[in-house]
């Protein structure tokens, strides 16, 4: 099956089985914006716990905080953010469509790829069978002209992105006859710098407004308060804020599902050290990120890192861990140096002095920051996607199942009694009374056995429990295993301390160690 | 100490250690938005999670969801928040301020009341003294005047509010030579409506713009995707739908810390039942919800129920949940039996049928609403309050220490080597590196024993262990009880199954049952 196929599926299962739904959708949906389902929301907060909990708890100098997503204009001033968090916009006049100027270009020069794949293979079918000099000639020469083409373009357009040069990026556009996929005119405006924050007017002040953001990064909740942690947390360097919580970008292009969405959640650590050892905490969390994702147990042949060769103004030191999707390998996380930038800045724009007092050395400095940065959302599309299996079973049929890690799957045991009468029921829900303190237990009568297993299997819940009429004499129940679909008898008193530690977030923890 | 002053105290205590920052604090805040710090995001999460777990884990006809804060647009038509949701405001032309309307108004009822209370203090002492019979007659016909006056005003002022009409509550004001407090001057604007959503512009079409609102309530978002979960996770009414979130609310007056502020959370669970059955479903809930907040051990005495006589128009029974705060009782969450109302909303404004099928009278209809409706950071506000403490000891000094119940406190151990030599401070690390996979553990080898019992109070941390010189030997560690500050001798291999079971949610949760 094509990997677009599989995506496909993949989202439509999110939808099926209370994953994901689209956001408003009897008022036909909202774009690029999704809400979770029964399920999603499950397997989101039990993503949350697991990376809290590897922070707050596993370290002993790591804290939380949770800010507000409204703060004051002015820090998205000192961040940056108000001058240079642009995309560079192009309406054309007819569509009435706005497009990002620079995806335009990038999708152009995908065309060139197109074309040369397309002459390749062209070639390869005629070649196979029989080979013709002057063919060849030819094929390699038009081969050559797109590639040189391609080059000459993706240099030109790397050119404009420094600035970036709107004007230029305009021309290309021209130069290189780009349509409106839906116009299909080239009637384009010229391009205009769009800001990605979201503003808003708050407040009781009569005459002129207040204009304020939603926070377009978690980042500068925590960096402007990392001094009242410090101080009333009696911190000292190095030490790290963990915060977890909604942000916000007007994305123009918003693709592939919930991976690029215009309110997301983030998960972000910014790491506190002494200028000059930022280099060696910063390769130390890289392998702790990378150690927290392969614990799930999807295969180290499924994460990559990214190092970046450009840095940002504020980086000096930056990396990806990217994650094999079915559209290719996606960043999932970032890993910055962010030397003393922000901090720097809030000094600068509060007209506060934000330093920290060293203790041992009497000294005070601007501490430099290592961030580890994570979205929830894609790393809930990593997940989905990785556990997502349709297996051949020996009778010819299919079955779909989740292989979430049991310690993230929405409901960890479905307690099913074996037929609706003689007791049955009321022994099974007894079971469920008994362990549904302990974990998300669920209850199913409904259908045949085999039916029931499917749809446990669909939404990925690691153990089933049938409870029939032996059940009744020896207090035996059937335990199912998800993914290998084995059985095994076993009391019903031992389920808890079978089932418990299997499911836990602290099983995850442990394998940090 | 009087009531107001304790309350400065907490809202002081809370950002000395770490609960409640006022947010953007270096740029000289921002009004009514605040930031929880590392012990307040803790006790925060804590307080969601006793929710959440509540309403999900133990009733297996409810489910959790997560919805954007973005929706589209014409769900607040059809809730009613774009036309009626307003607050009546007035500016004052020379402060260039802007106060709500009635609030003004119930402000100078209030001033009649002290006036009258001013009268009857003065009488007080002047009777207790010696009778005079021409000076009482004086007085109560000054009293008698104030109280007509209130009436009167109050009637006018009720009257004004139905509808509302603005032009008689600006008359009011005029008429009762109410005064801007900042500029001292009459000299007032008309009343207007102002909405109290934020509003921002979404997305990418070119002419026009596409106005979104920041959710002012998440029960919206459980509404317009009731069907979704109904069908996905084979629900059957009654039952219900769980969701924590952000909701936002453009405040003009916000006032007392956390208690009203502009971005807020709410934790809201609609429970759909057959039309008919639901002041049955109301009473359920409202003891429910009762119990759940009584579990907490805070003492019965503290709470009560406002049910309300006058109701919104969508409703047909409604009641809040009132706790005793410093500053009086006050509402922590409303139960509210709202009918079909919204959702016949929804399937008028988005023209889909959204009705229930019922698989026993084989009936297709909408289902009637019980929404129980709390806010995160006023049942957070409700339990600083109540654990606050200050202790005479018997050696004269004063104990700050916070009763939080131990489930809900931000650390549940902390571990203190009696000095920092001699092994002691290896062995107290070897107890935070086992325990600190099943719960939030500290360490603290700073200061005197005496001082750090008495931080570890401040912050409400229920159990300390502190490590000494026996404890190389015997492998015993003196154990701390926070609210009777009583010591037990106890082996370390106990600690676990001693502390694990009083700080869990499981122990609050069993007292539910």
């Amino acid at each position: 099956m094509a990997q677009e196929d599989v995506f496909k599926k993949i989202v439509s299962h999110c939808k099926e089985y209370g994953f994901v739904f689209p956001s408003s959708e009897i008022y036909d949906g909202l774009a690029a914006v999704y809400d979770y389902g029964q399920n999603g929301v499950e397997l989101k907060n039990n993503i949350k716990q697991y990376w809290w909990k590897s922070m707050v708890l596993l370290h002993d100098n790591i804290v939380g905080i949770d800010s507000a997503i409204f703060m004051h204009p002015t820090i998205w001033k000192a961040s940056g953010h108000v001058d240079a968090f642009n995309d560079p916009l192009i309406d054309n006049r007819d569509s009435k469509k706005r497009y990002r100027a620079d995806v335009l270009i990038e999708d152009q020069i995908a065309k060139y790829d197109e074309k040369i794949e397309k002459e390749i293979a062209k070639a390869r079918k005629r070649f196979g069978e029989s080979f013709d000099e002057a063919q060849f000639r030819a094929t390699n020469a038009r081969v050559i002209e797109h590639q040189q083409k391609r080059d000459a373009l993706h240099a030109r357009y790397t050119e404009a992105m420094q600035g970036p040069d709107l004007a230029e990026l305009k021309q290309i556009i021209i130069d290189e006859e780009i349509v409106d996929p839906i116009s299909g005119t080239k009637n384009w405006t010229d391009v205009r710098q769009f800001n990605l924050m979201f503003s808003t007017e708050m407040g009781s002040v009569a005459d002129g407004s207040n204009k304020v953001y939603l926070r377009p990064e978690t980042a500068q909740g925590i960096f402007v308060n990392y001094l009242n942690v410090q101080k009333t947390g009696r911190m000292k360097i190095p030490f790290g804020i963990a915060q977890i919580g909604k942000a916000f970008r007007n994305e123009i292009v918003a693709r592939q599902f919930i991976f690029r969405m215009r309110e997301f959640e983030q998960m972000e650590m910014q790491f506190f050290v002494q200028p000059g050892t930022e280099l060696e905490y910063f390769q130390k969390w890289k392998e702790l990120r990378m150690k927290w994702h392969q614990a799930l147990g999807f295969g180290a042949e499924n994460y990559r890192f990214h190092d970046h060769e450009k840095l940002a103004h504020y980086a000096n030191a930056a990396t990806d861990i990217e994650f094999h999707m079915p559209f290719g390998f996606k960043e999932v996380e970032g890993i910055h140096s962010r030397t003393n930038f922000d901090l720097s800045q809030h000094e600068k724009f509060s007209g506060r002095s934000i330093k920290y007092f060293d203790p041992q050395t009497k000294e005070s400095y601007t501490p430099y920051v290592i961030e580890t940065s994570i979205g929830v959302d894609r790393m809930f599309l990593s997940v989905m996607c990785h556990s997502y299996k349709e297996e051949q079973l020996e009778n010819g049929e299919t079955r779909v199942v989740l292989m979430l890690p049991p310690a993230l799957a929405p409901t960890k045991l479905a307690v099913l009694p074996l037929v609706k009468k003689d007791g049955l029921p009321e022994k099974a829900r007894e079971i469920v009374n008994n362990l549904k303190f302990h974990f998300n237990t669920s209850y199913d009568e409904k259908d045949t056995i085999g039916k029931r297993y499917r749809r446990q299997d669909a939404v990925g819940t690691p153990f089933c429990v049938t409870v029939d009429y032996d059940t009744l004499q020896d207090n035996t129940v059937t335990l199912r295993f998800r993914d290998t679909m084995e059985q095994e008898r076993v009391s019903i008193d031992q389920l808890l301390s079978i089932i418990e530690d299997k499911v836990s977030i602290t099983s995850l923890l442990k394998k940090l160690q």
